[in-house]
Order: C-alpha cells, then sequence, then structure tokens
C-alpha cells in the first residue's frame, strides 16, 4: 500500500503567514497563523521554516511525510521557476523564493500568486469543484482574480493572468486608482471601494445611520454599509447597487472573453449574501449576451481563508506530478 | 515512407463558400471560391460537397488522399459534436452539420466558429506563430474574436469563448447594438461603426471630403474614412481617434483578463496600416497594467481571407489526431 501523501500549504500574507498540512485531497489536517514578522525577507522565511516545524511535530509527523510544498504570495511572480519579481506589502523585490526556502527545508517548493491560488483551493474542494472554467473573484483590499481554464489557472505571458482589479470601466470619471488610471473595477467594487462610498455617505450625511455611527467615533467598513443596507438604509442600498451594477459589468467582460461556466466570489464582501448576489447576477445578465449568462452560475466561495492554503496544496501536489 | 496528408478547409460565410486543399503544414495547394446558394442548407451541402469533387479533380487528387474535412461556420456550434445552433446570416438552424457533411463526403468532419478558425489560421501559418497566449480580433461587419492559449481557442462553457464585439464599453449611452445592449465594442470599432460615423460626418458636412464623395453618389465606406484620414481629414481623424480610443479599451480588458503575448488584428479595416495600428497601441497602453501592455504585441493579420480555410484545416488535422 502507498504511504499517504501530504502536503505544506502556504498562505503568505502582508499581515499573516498561514500554514497548512494537508492530505492527498484536499483536507486540512492542522493549520497555523502568525502575524508576518516585520524585520525583511531573511526572517519572514525563517519564521515559514519554524512554523512548518512547529506544525509538523505538533501532528506527530515529519518532513520525510511530506511531498512538497506550495506558497501563495501577494504580488508578482514567475510562477515556474518560483521567482518573485515584487511583493508591495512585503517590501520584497526580486526574490528567488523557490530556490531560499527549498534551501531550509529541503523540499520541493512552488510559488504561486495568492488570488490563483485561492482559484485553484476553490476549484480543488470548494465552489469551484468539477466547474470546466472557473473564475474566482476576492473582493477585499482590491479585486483579485484567477481565471481557471482546462483544470489550471492561466497564467499568461508573465504572469498576470486574472489582474481583473484593473479592468477601466470609467476611464474618464472613475476614481482614482492606485495603478494610476481612473474607473479600475476595484476602485468600484472592493472592500476598500464600498468603505469609501460609505465614509463619504456618513460625512456628507446623506445616509443617517452611517452618519450616526461616524459621529459615535466609529471608522466606516464595508460591513457597515451592508448591514446598513440590508435594514433599509436608502443610500447604502444605492451604494451597493452602484458596487453590483459595476461589478456585474466587469465579470460580463469577463465572461463574454472566455465564456465560463462557473464564477465564485470570495472575500470579505462575499459575506455579504443576496444583498450582493442577487443584483449582481442582475446586473450581470444585464450586460452579458444571453447564451453566456444562461452558461454561467455566479455563487459565494466555500473556503473562506482556508482558500489560500488549500490552493498552494493543490499546487505543490499537481506540480510535482508535473515535474 | 508516409503518403503526404492532405486536409480540406471550408470557410462557409453568408455571401461566399471559400474551399481549400491544405497540406500538413498550413500550404494551400489549391482554392477556390463560390457565392453561397439561396435555396436553403440542403442545397448548400450539395453545392459543397461538389465543390470539394471538382477542386480535387481539377488538382488530379481524390477523396483517398485526404484526411479529414474541417468547416469554420458564423454562428453558435457545439465544436465537440459539430452541431449548429443557428447561423443568423445563412438562416440555418439547429443542424447536424458534421453528420450531415460527413454523409455526403464519408470522411470526418470537423466544425468550428469561423472568427475561432481565422485564430487558429493565423496561429497556424501566420502572425500568430509561435505566439504562447493569442487573441485574434476581425475587425468586419462585427468585431469578432478568437482567443487561443495552450495551443488551442477557448471555447468556453456553450461555445461563446471570444464574442469579444460585445464587450460592453458604454452601456448607458453608446450606439445601439445588434444584441438589444447599447455601445458594444462593435458598435464602436467594426469597420460598420467606422463606415456609419463616417456617413454622419458626411451628412453633417462636418468632413468636407466624406460630404463630397456623398453627394457624388457614393455610399461611405470604412475605407472612405482611412483614406479620408490619411489625406488630413479632421473630422475623419477625429473618427479613427474614437475607434482607436474604443478599441484599445476593449483590448486592454481582454489582455488584463488573460495576459496574452499576441493580438493579432485582422479584417478589412486592420488594412489601414499605421494609421489605425500607432494610436491603437497608444490607446491599448493607456488601459492597460503596464506589465500586461509589455508583455503584448499588437501586429497585423497575414493572412487575410485564407485565414478561415486555413484555420479550418488546422482543426480536421488536430482534432483527428485527438480522435
Amino acid at each position: 500500500m502507498n504511504q499517504p501523501k501530504f502536503y505544506i500549504g502556504i498562505d503568505l500574507g502582508g499581515t499573516a503567514i498561514k500554514l497548512a498540512i494537508i492530505d492527498d485531497r484536499g483536507n486540512i489536517v492542522d493549520k497555523s497563523e502568525e502575524p508576518t514578522g516585520r524585520n525583511g525577507k531573511d526572517a519572514v522565511l525563517d519564521q515559514i521554516t519554524a512554523m512548518i516545524d512547529k506544525l509538523l511535530k505538533m501532528n506527530n509527523m515529519d518532513m520525510a511525510q511530506v511531498t512538497s510544498v506550495g506558497i501563495g504570495v501577494p504580488g508578482f511572480i514567475d510562477w515556474e521557476s518560483g521567482y518573485v519579481y515584487e511583493l508591495v506589502n512585503l517590501k520584497w523585490k526580486d526574490v528567488r523564493l523557490k530556490e531560499e526556502l527549498q534551501q531550509r527545508i529541503a523540499l520541493p517548493v512552488f510559488v504561486e500568486n495568492d488570488a490563483n491560488a485561492a482559484a485553484l483551493g476553490e476549484l480543488w474542494v470548494g465552489a469551484g469543484q468539477n466547474a470546466r472554467s472557473l473564475v474566482m473573484v476576492t473582493l477585499g483590499t482590491g479585486v483579485g482574480g484567477g481565471v481557471v481554464i482546462n483544470g489550471d489557472v492561466i497564467h499568461g505571458a508573465n504572469g498576470m493572468g486574472g489582474e481583473i482589479g484593473h479592468l477601466s470601466l470609467l476611464p474618464e470619471d472613475g476614481p482614482l486608482c492606485n495603478c494610476g488610471k481612473k474607473g479600475c473595477l476595484e476602485t468600484l467594487a472592493s472592500a476598500t471601494a464600498v468603505a469609501r462610498m460609505g465614509r463619504e455617505a456618513a460625512e456628507s450625511g446623506e445616509s443617517g445611520l452611517l452618519h450616526a455611527l461616524l459621529k459615535s467615533g466609529q471608522q466606516i467598513t464595508a460591513r457597515d454599509v451592508v448591514e446598513a443596507a440590508a435594514q433599509g438604509d436608502e443610500k447604502s442600498r444605492e451604494i451597493m447597487d452602484r458596487v453590483t451594477y459595476h461589478l456585474g459589468w466587469g465579470l460580463s467582460l469577463i465572461a463574454n472573453t472566455i465564456n465560463p461556466d462557473r464564477m465564485v466570489i470570495g472575500g470579505g464582501l462575499s459575506r455579504a449574501g443576496e444583498i450582493l448576489f442577487n443584483p449582481l447576477r442582475e446586473s450581470f445578465r444585464q450586460f452579458s449576451l444571453k447564451r453566456v449568462y444562461e452558461a454561467c452560475e455566479i455563487i459565494p466561495a466555500q473556503l473562506g481563508n482556508d482558500a489560500g492554503v488549500i490552493g498552494a496544496a493543490w499546487v505543490a501536489r499537481n506540480r510535482t506530478m508535473g515535474e
């Protein structure tokens, strides 16, 4: 009988490192999380190594039981060589991540973009299971994307496949984006964008409910806007209409191009439920060709914060088989 | 030594049937063209069969030397079964094209969408050679698209992959599209759209040059607008600026999603040359992320009207190998 196979999945973020031991069927054996250290790249790599050791020990396992390691990172990479061009939030530039981590842990390491890893996690054991082609959209600080066709993510010419947060929707008069353009999808439909619109509505007094929150000393978050909309606050509903209008528009652009059978929406904002999904589906229909929207369902992600580590383990598992 | 292999490529259009005998390396041995018959589906299939017979005879060849047949059609199909849902221009609905043609010619037949066939033709022996991922854009009556990733076109969930003519750019106040929406890419950047804007400029007198053409009894075509712009006609230049602005915007949406290394522009309008390509590339840069546009070249198609028959032969060749 074959030995059972295990993989380590790592989700390296600007604020936290998430780690999990994952079996050959995508189940989490155990997981851990620590705040990302602030002492530079080498310290972070040491931290990851120590976290792996500790998690294995706690489960009475050792490195010999692990086939390979996958790591998802927030930035631009060359997935084939495991080279990191830049991780803005971690202030990393030009890191041979695959080699550096392999030197420390003596196991094959595979590197993936974090949004792609989340898409692969949902594909493997989440809301994307059995999809022929899948678009994963993460509504968080920005709008992240991962496009899966024929069982793997589309990396594209230089790893920029799925950078859907920067689809131009309102290039002339939309909000200014970090990328320098105006009216990118993520200035209109990210959690950050919802919070910004909520704050403006609170400051202007257009939303009494949000205005009261602000006066009580609270920061306005995307969740506040969603909750105010659910409670019938008119201005918050308008904000959600505006968000779903633009998100449905953006998704239609992707769908008319690659005709996926499923779109999975993740990130904090996706927990808004039907107050997000109903108008989103309607907007998507409005902007898409009939045969395109009829073939495509839009559903919430299932794995929450675990999508990244599970997807990283998928990468470890499937790219190991490919080598 | 192996016998040389040959394929028949067919490009079935609303106005013409194009046919070619093509060898295993994508070279055209001989080709023929006839106006598409107006007596319904069976007559058209008989016409195609007779055209194949005639072309083979003229080249002292027979069916035994042909491995298989590919046919590109202008409409919605199921490529795996070779079933045609609808060809609007030919008034076909629900046709088992693969079976019906196989009954007539006793060779394996493979069916593809015509825009996809053109993309595959350019990929095989035209401007798309050696591209890792390729988007073929045809600027004609509409705006057609074919997206090639990992060596084959993306068909999507129900054959709608690459329907980029209906990307919504100006959904609120753009021109009305045949699909019922407003401001689709093809209402802004097809040859038809250029001709429409030219006619408006001629009628209003905003373009003296086009106005004179119209008064001399000519219909204004896209070519007239391109030529007037080349001659320095201010209003025609404005039209070309507007066209390339929207086309570059549309291409950026595709590029930010799948990060191709090449975009190939075909169709009559692509023969405009640098008066189209220079501002198009500039507009594409303006709307795309830096790493995305740096990785992607935009170049003219090379095969002209032969792309369809060559691509259909590619389909015959490669899908035969797959069976």
